[in-house]
C-alpha cells in the first residue's frame, strides 16, 4: 500500500484560478492530488501541468451537488489507497444582481453551488477521514469564503446568503469534528482574486484595481498550506486575507 | 378603499407559539393580520381566537417554500386593499442532528424553509410594498433568527447552516431596501420559546429551564412591534433576546 | 419611604442632546430622574426643563472618571430613597485625529471618559442595585455605544479603542450580573446624533446629511426605556441603530 | 550599514513562553532580535538561549507603558541600523476576578500593559517602519489578542476590557496604514498556552488539560512567522488560533 498522502480539491476551473494554484501547492509538497471541478478540459488541463513537474495528479469531474457523483468520487480516492490528508471546498460562483432581479432557480443553484455541494462532499470525506484515521498523519477540511460569508449587502443576496450558509456549516464541523482530530478551517478572501474569471471576464475592473490590489494565488494558497500544517494544539478556525489596499 | 394597514405573518402554528402571539401583537393595534401557515385547523385557531376579540385576521394556509402558492398569498394580500405595512418570516424548524446522520434530503428540507421561503416571500412582499409606497406609513421585514444565526455548533449543521443563509439575506436586503424606506431587521432569540413546540414536545426539558428559563412569546412579540415602530432615524438591523438566565 | 423609581444618566450635556433626551423619557414615565454631567449650566438647564413638566429631576455635577465623586453620586442616590432602577452611561467624546498625532495624554484621557468612567460607576450602580434587589421591580444598566465599538477605523484610534474596551466591559457584566436580574445592555449608535455636538459643532456636516439622516434623540431614547421594559425572559445584550439610509 | 533586518518583541517573560519562543523563532530566520520584557533576568535569559545558538539578540529591559522608556527603545533600535521589519506587541496580563472585587487601581493598570503600552509603542513602531520604508522588505506590526478581545466574560471585565481595546487600536492602524504598506494583525489565541506562568502557576490546571490541550508556544510562533512572511495582496487581520480539543 502506498503511503503517500493525498489532498482533494473541488471547485478547480482555469490554470490561473484559485482552484488550480491549491492543487499545483499540494502536489508541490508531493502530495497526490484529486484535481476536481466540472469542465473536463479545465480540469485535465491542470493535470497535466502538474504531471508535467513530475507531480501526481488525478482528474476527477464531476458536479459536487449531485450525491451520486459524490460518492463515486470518494470511492476513487478510497480505491486510490493514498490517504485524504487535505482536502479544500473551493466550489463558488458569484453574480452581483438586484434582488428583484434573482429568480428562484439562482437563488438556488447558487446555493448548491456554494453550499449543498459543501454538505455533500463534506460528509462523504468525513467519513473517509474517520475510517482512514490510522494512517492519516493529518486531516484537514478547509472552505474558501468571501466578504460576503459575513456581511450582506446590496446585490448580494444570493451569493452571501450561500456563502453564510457554508460558513456556518463550517463552524458546526469544525466543532463537530475537531476534538476527533479533524481540522476544519474556513478563508474568508476579502477582495478580488487574480484569476483568469476576473482578468478575463472583467479586464477593465481587474486593470483598475491594479496586480496590487488583486489577490495572488500562489499566495492565497500558501495560507490555505500553513493552516494545514498547523500543530494540533494551535488551530485556526477562521482568518481573512485581502490586498494591502483592500478597504474593509 | 380601506386605509386600515395590515401585517403578515408567516410560520404561525400552534396557538401557543410564537407566529401566533405575533398576530395577536399586531391584531391588537388594529392592524388586519394575515394568519399564514401549514396546518389548516392551526391558522384557523389563530384566526378565531383574534376575531374573537374583534380583531381581523385573515387565514392563509400556504407552504412558503412554493413559489406559486407565495404568489397566490400576495395577491390575495395587495386585492384586500389593506396596505401591508408589516410582514414577519418566522418560518422554521429545527432537528438536533450528529453531522453524519442528516440526509441531503433533510439538509435540503430544513433550507427551504429556513431561507428559501424567506426568499421567496420577501421578493413578493417588497415588490408590494414598493408598489405601496405611497399609501403605506411605515413598511417592515423582519426576519425571526436564532443562536444558530451567528453559531454553528456541533448537532446544528443543518439549522445553522439553513439560519445563517438567512441572515445574511436579511443583510443584504436591509442594505438595498433601507434607503428606499423598508425596514429590514433580524431578531435573534437565543434560548428556547416558551411554546407548545417545546413545552409538549419536550416536556421534561421545559421544565428543567423553568418558567424563567424560557422565552416568553408575547414579550419577544413586543419587541417585533418596538421594531416596527422605530423611527425611521433609529433602525435597528439586528437585536438579540434571550431570558436573563442564558448562559451566553 | 417614598417608593417612586429612579433613574441615572451619565453624560448629560446641551439640551438638544441625548442625555437630556434620555432624561426627559425617563421623567415622563414618572421616574425621578438624576441628571450627571461635567457643566453645571447644561444639567441645570437640563433638570429645569424637566421639573417645568412637573418632572422630577436633581443635579449631579461631577466628573464620572473621579471615584470619590463617583461615590459620593452613588451616596446621594442611596440617600434618596428612590430606588434605582435604570442607569445609563452615556458618556463620551469624539476627536477624530490621523493616528500619529494622537497624543498619549488625549489616548489616555478619550479611555478614562468613555471607558474607566463606565467601570467605575457601574461598580458604584451594581452595588447599589444589588442592595435594593427587595424594593426595585426592574434594574437595568444600559450603553450608549457606537459604530466605533465594533470597527476600528482610520483617525478614529483612540475613540473605537476607548468604544471597544466599554462593549467588552458591558459584556462581562452582562453575563455575570444579568442572572443575578441586572439587565446589561449596549446600545450601537451607528451614525449622527441630531444634537447640539454636532448641529452646532458642524452645522454644513450635519446639514449634508439632512434631517432624515441624523439619529433623533428623541427616537434613540424611546429605544433605550423599551429595552428597560424588556420581561426577563426576553432581555436584549445588543441593538444597534441607524439611520435607514445610512450605509453600513 | 548593516541591511540584516530586526524583529521587536514586547511581553518577554520566561524561556517557556510565548515572548521567548517568538524570539527564537525570529532569529531562527537570521533577524536581529530586541528582545523587550521588564524583568532583566529573563530578558538576559532569553538572549543568551539565542546568542548561545549564534543568533543575533539585544536585550532591552524597559516597562512598554512608560513613554521615556518606549523612546529610549525606539533610539535604541533606531542606532541599530538593522531595519526593523517585525514588531510584535505581546505584552499582557490576565488576573481573573469578581467584578465587584477589582480594584481601580488594577482596572487601570490592566488597560495600561493590555492597551496603553499598545498604543505608545505602536507608534513609535509605525514612525520608525515610515522612516525606514525605502530598505525595509516587509513591515509588520502583530498584537497578540485572546479570547477575551471579542468576548467578556464573567471574571475578566478587566481583561476583555483591556484585550478589547487593544483589538480596536489594531484594526484602526491595519485601515490606516495597511495602504501604506505596514501590515498590522491581530492573533486571538483562545486557550490556555503551555508556558511557564501556567505550567507552573497552576500546574494543576494545565495538568487537567493536558499537554495536547494546551497551545504550544512554537506552534503559536509559527503562525505569527507565516503572518509576517504574507505577501501584500494576501495579508490577514485576524486568526484565531486555539487546541484541537477547545471548546468554542
Amino acid at each position: 500500500m502506498s503511503s503517500q498522502a493525498s489532498a482533494l480539491v473541488m471547485g478547480v476551473g482555469p490554470e490561473k484560478g484559485l482552484g488550480a494554484a491549491l492543487c499545483r501547492r499540494f502536489a508541490k509538497e508531493g502530495m497526490q492530488v484529486f484535481v476536481c471541478g466540472r469542465t473536463k478540459e479545465k480540469v485535465h488541463a491542470v493535470c497535466s501541468s502538474i504531471t508535467n513537474q513530475n507531480g501526481g495528479a488525478v482528474p476527477i469531474v464531476i458536479d459536487v451537488t449531485d450525491i451520486e457523483q459524490v460518492d463515486k468520487m470518494i470511492n476513487l480516492i478510497r480505491d486510490s489507497e493514498h490517504p485524504l490528508e487535505l482536502a479544500v471546498y473551493n466550489a463558488g460562483n458569484n453574480l452581483p444582481q438586484k434582488f428583484l432581479d434573482v429568480t428562484a432557480e439562482t437563488f438556488t443553484s447558487m446555493w448548491k453551488v456554494l453550499c449543498l455541494g459543501g454538505f455533500l462532499t463534506s460528509q462523504a470525506i468525513i467519513r473517509l477521514m474517520l475510517e482512514q484515521k490510522e494512517i492519516a498523519v493529518q486531516q484537514s477540511l478547509l472552505f474558501t469564503g468571501a466578504s460576503g460569508s459575513i456581511r450582506g449587502k446590496s446585490g448580494f443576496s444570493s451569493f452571501a446568503s450561500g456563502k453564510g450558509a457554508l460558513r456556518m456549516l463550517s463552524q458546526s464541523l469544525a466543532r463537530e469534528f475537531g476534538p476527533q482530530g479533524i481540522h476544519v478551517a474556513h478563508v474568508i478572501i476579502d477582495g478580488v482574486i487574480n484569476g483568469d474569471r476576473v482578468v478575463k471576464g472583467f479586464p477593465e475592473f481587474a486593470e483598475g484595481l491594479g496586480e496590487d490590489g488583486l489577490l495572488d494565488i500562489d499566495a492565497i494558497a500558501e495560507n490555505y498550506w500553513n493552516i494545514h500544517c498547523q500543530h494540533k494544539t494551535a488551530w485556526t478556525q477562521e482568518i481573512d486575507l485581502r490586498p494591502f489596499n483592500e478597504t474593509f
